[in-house]
């Protein structure tokens, strides 16, 4: 089962990827933009050699969104290998490539932000990796990328780009632009009344700027789909609050707790 | 310095107060309008007896929002002591009660809905509580009630009740409101997209309905604010995204990170 892989883009999810795959027998060939970061990625033992191999099996892309086609392209133009990627968005990714051998994809799993020292070779344990088929698909190419990504210790499931995009406008980008705006609505004053709820709901507005101004560009109409959703449901609340309209308002809370509790912890 | 104590509601936060007072030598007598919940308390090692004590220095009243105002009343009544509270809104039991002895509290720890079995002695440890004096609080209760805080282990600073109630409002009200709408507007089926961003956001969603929609209902005005402040950066992002202004875009997104950098993990 264990042959040849490349990665490019060495960092928390590219390392990973490299440091599961190396622990099962694979030979990983990995390049970053940044020398330093590649070099590092091999120390950590997250690659055998710094490099592309054109005999890849697969090559993961695993760099922000915004080059991930480009990158893409130029791997399946070298070699014969199958080509998937990490990218938040897929719709744009693969209407951009357009290749049969190229098979979408995006791991629940970690954060684009932190670098190749946050890499651990079981970060996808579990985790749920989406595919992103569309009909010009190779059959072949597919059955072969969703091997690679159970390789890696990932649950595989299937769904075309638009549905996936919508879908993570909602579980994602959304809660991202609100955790965004509760952190900048906040004056500096009151910094001392925030509690651990606060902080839970806010956590993800950490994240790079730069790097999610890509991802809600590259996704505007499922983010401002999810948003109009979310803005519902708050238009919804601030009447049932005006109105003292208990009924909704606990409507409203127990959906809430029935849709988190269904989540676990 | 150790003393009597008294703890109206023998729940997480009340369990935890009697734990840490006990611990530093007070006698701690407990009451709950459910026997088998005081009783516990008393198992657990969170009181000295279960009763009320007409003698106490301090009475903590830690309570949902609604039967605050009558029970502190009461204990006021019956007694000479001190009374402090720990309602997440102050506004309405502040008013409602109208004693020189009491002294709103609102300790920024833990959560209303856990039982006694989640308290710990420490929960207060370095903790910020919030008092809510008024013009009409007597000097010597307010220094009184300070030092039982801090007897706790917890930090003091004093604001107006109305202060409160706004800051709050932004800081944990809205928040939970946000997180409750993110988590009701996720279909079924999208529930597989969920990753920790996802549930970090909308972990305070699983609180108490009830519990949530009486302080929502409490704080009704600073509540209908903080969510107008959010709404505007929410219209503010969907414009930017929807006109592509890049500069804004990253301008929400920089300020909601400076933000959330400055209240570390």
């Amino acid at each position: 089962m264990a042959g040849r892989a490349g990665v490019v883009g060495t960092g928390l999810i590219g390392g990973s990827i490299g440091m599961a795959l190396r622990r099962q027998g694979w030979h990983v060939s990995g390049v970053d933009l940044d020398p330093v970061r590649a070099a590092r990625a091999l120390d950590l033992g997250a690659l055998d050699a710094v490099g592309r191999d054109p005999h890849a099996d697969v090559t993961f892309v695993a760099t922000p969104v915004g080059s991930v086609a480009e990158l893409s392209r130029a791997v399946l133009e070298a070699g014969t290998g199958v080509v998937t990627d990490v990218g938040s968005v897929k719709g744009p990714i693969v209407r951009a490539v357009g290749d049969a051998r190229f098979v979408g994809g995006h791991p629940m799993a970690g954060s684009e932000q932190e670098g190749v020292d946050g890499a651990r070779a079981d970060l996808f344990e579990g985790r749920l990796t989406v595919l992103t088929p569309t009909p010009q698909t190779n059959a072949s190419a597919l059955e072969r990328a969703s091997n690679f990504w159970r390789a890696l210790g990932s649950r595989v499931c299937e769904v075309d780009p638009h549905t996936h995009d919508r879908a993570v406008g909602v579980t994602s980008h959304v809660p991202h632009a609100v955790a965004s705006a509760l952190a900048a609505a906040l004056p500096d004053d009151w910094r001392k009344f925030c509690a651990t709820g606060f902080r839970d709901t806010t956590r993800v507005a950490a994240g790079d700027p730069a790097l999610w101004a890509a991802i809600f560009r590259d996704n505007r109409e499922g983010v401002l789909d999810a948003l109009d959703r979310l803005t519902g449901q708050l238009t919804a609340f601030r009447h049932a609050l005006e109105t003292d309209d208990v009924a909704t308002l606990m409507d409203l809370l127990i959906r809430g707790k029935e849709n988190r509790d269904a989540l676990g912890t």
